[in-house]
């Protein structure tokens, strides 16, 4: 069979495993979920001589360090998969919520019910733990899910599904409610990508190359984020010690991860006064700076940053600095340069909070905390599927919720219209 | 200048006018939206001279009477769209509010806040009105508008959009908030659905070539509904007088509407009972039935449906007709031949009314109410930009609201990652 009738039929399994999933009541499903989690535990010798698999193929290509940990499915990986499954059994089902019910002068009570997207396909690089934490999520929220994983981790992705399946059809979920694609042909992505009739949403996760690669060629809605440019502004009235621990935070805590910063902007009113202290800070951790013409004058031996460093993605121990003449400045800097992901202001001033909070349309705009908290299990989503920037459907960090939609559904006694 | 210098400089604009858009306090908005109304109305001579421009060209083309009726833009049709003008101006406005707001934990307080989508796309046919309806609910939102109505009504619309222009300007709002694309090459619309740097979404209006043509061409996200086959089920337990009212008002008040019935669907248990009668008030309405086997043998003389009509969207005096076994084929039939647009169940029994309102996963359903209720205006949500069956972002008819995203905002205390 071609590749595109063998998408085309995994997609049509998908769509009809849907129907069955959407009316599937939360105790099957937590219960599919637990015997999934138990199941990748038990199953763990068969998932790491598959993985074995891929880490060969890996070594042979000569992957880089880096993606190979990534890439590796230890007891610990396997136990963090599990652990994760049995977190999202314990959320509560967003599936028939009705988030809100009002009345019509006609007596219509008009209300709004939560109910599953439908299918939802998944297209991610290189960590073969994404398999699991997305079916997870998605069989939660009542989605079918069609996972298609990077070429590396195929054997150990093609493993894991195999074992969520079985476990599924175990404890009476439908056949196919989780499908991996069995290929590494990119084809089969781009055959994905036409089958708007089948699939509902696509949510790309990886480098920005795949992203722009998945929105170029998607007829299906896609939901997603290219990169993470966030910012810190210290304001004229910030507490330089809150300031320190907030913009070395954001920075050095994690910084190959999005919602790390990676522009940090000061008023010129207390520039003098922070960056010195905060230099060394920085200095001590390894952190290269990158200053505009005025920071040059304060902080003497660091770079000068160029025009490219104000939309840089470093994802790395390097942090451009400006100093701003005025809290306008600062957020015009945000809206040129920055990707619509997250920026925090440190302040005292209640009315510059307000204004910030007001007037940066990014996904997440924080006051006095960490640009690392931009995270669906740190702002209490209880999972995350990923993070959007596309401001259609969902903004910010993506939990079960934003794996539903919401029908109206009414209750009549008759009414007719006029 | 090339069309595509054209639609780049009016998209390019239209973004830059959303910021300060996004900005704008609720009075200078409502201020505005009364100027336009006013504007219209004072420039009616001139409407209805650019106006007759359009409508002689149709004439030429020979155009449907009821498409140049569409076209016309009366003095009641002008006072409908300042008057459409004046209620948005009287609607909440939905930038700025706080939806939820939770404390973690650690102290944050975490909240969702509406904001404008930025930059919104509306392709449409016809009716000049969507002119400005489309502009004034875009506006009181706080997003910018990009509009591109049909070649047949190019100078209408150019000089609804002047108008509202001059209106805007005049109350303070940003230039280019509203904006018409000036040419009638459909190379325009190409161009413009290339743009996802910036235009974030695209709502199309019209029928479904249209709409198609759209879907398979843009790199945009489009909100839109194809077809509206709506159905009632006329339960075994049904009111039989309540059923008639329904299964006739849902057909007969307005049939070329999307959110009319195109089939019935009668449970065998009282197809007997209710058939015959409701035939003879079909028939003195003009409307030609289309009815399955089991329907043919209870009403003798109409005409067998053939497998078409099961997905057929007639918008005219036609019906299909379906005898049901059980409500399980009724929602079977619904989710193989619907088009998720609104579905109604007539009935006595409390625990079918609620399985159908939870297994049925239409954007609207309703029990014992007509389908003629799915609607903006008539569901409460004060105006209508669209119909949405996408299940992203919107599902359903879509208000003020639906043309928000929500963005996360948080208030710290100088709370750091661990």
């Amino acid at each position: 069979m071609s590749v595109k009738d063998d998408v085309l039929q995994i997609a049509r399994a998908a769509k009809a495993a849907s129907l069955g999933l959407s009316r599937l009541d939360t105790g099957k499903k937590n219960a599919a979920l637990l015997k999934m989690a138990d199941g990748l535990v038990a199953a763990s010798a068969y998932l790491k001589e598959e993985n074995r698999k891929d880490l060969e193929a890996a070594g042979k290509k000569g992957l880089q360090k880096a993606m190979i940990e990534r890439l590796t499915l230890s007891d610990k990986a396997i136990d963090t998969m599990a652990a994760g499954l049995r977190e999202v059994a314990a959320l509560p089902d967003p599936v028939g919520e009705v988030t809100r019910m009002w009345k019509r002068p006609n007596g219509l009570m008009v209300g709004r019910m939560r109910i599953p997207i439908g299918v939802i396909g998944i297209i991610y690089e290189s960590r073969p733990n994404v398999t699991a934490d997305a079916a997870g999520l998605c069989l939660k929220s009542g989605n079918a899910v069609i996972l298609r994983g990077g070429s590396e981790a195929i054997n150990s992705n093609t493993a894991i599904a195999r074992i969520l399946n079985e476990s599924c059809e175990a404890a009476g979920v439908p056949g196919r409610a989780i499908q991996v694609i069995p290929t590494t042909d990119r084809e089969a992505v781009l055959e994905m990508l036409k089958l708007e009739e089948y699939i509902d949403l696509i949510i790309p996760r990886g480098g920005e190359g795949l992203i722009r690669f998945v929105v170029e060629n998607s007829k299906i809605p896609v939901i997603k984020h290219y990169k993470g440019v966030c910012h810190v502004f210290v304001d004229e009235s910030a507490d330089i010690g809150m300031a320190e621990r907030i913009a070395f935070n954001a920075k050095v805590q994690r910084p190959g991860v999005c919602n790390s910063m990676e522009t940090l902007l000061v008023h010129k009113g207390i520039a003098e006064k922070f960056l010195p202290g905060m230099y060394e800070k920085y200095k001590s951790a390894g952190v290269e700076l990158r200053g505009c013409e005025m920071t040059l004058r304060i902080l003497k031996d660091i770079k000068a940053a160029s025009v490219e460093d104000w939309s840089a993605e470093y994802l790395d121990l390097i942090l451009a600095v400006k100093v701003v003449d005025s809290m306008d400045e600062a957020i015009d800097h945000i809206s040129r340069y920055g990707s619509l992901h997250t920026e925090s202001i440190v302040t005292k001033d209640y009315a510059n909070s307000q204004r910030f909070l007001r007037e940066v349309n990014s996904s997440t705009v924080l006051v006095n905390a960490s640009t690392r908290f931009s995270d669906g299990f740190q702002l209490g989503l209880g999972a995350e599927i990923g993070i959007s920037t596309t401001k259609i459907h969902a903004f910010g960090p993506m939990g079960l919720e934003e794996l539903t939609t919401q029908k109206f559904i009414i209750y009549g006694e008759g009414q007719v219209r006029e």
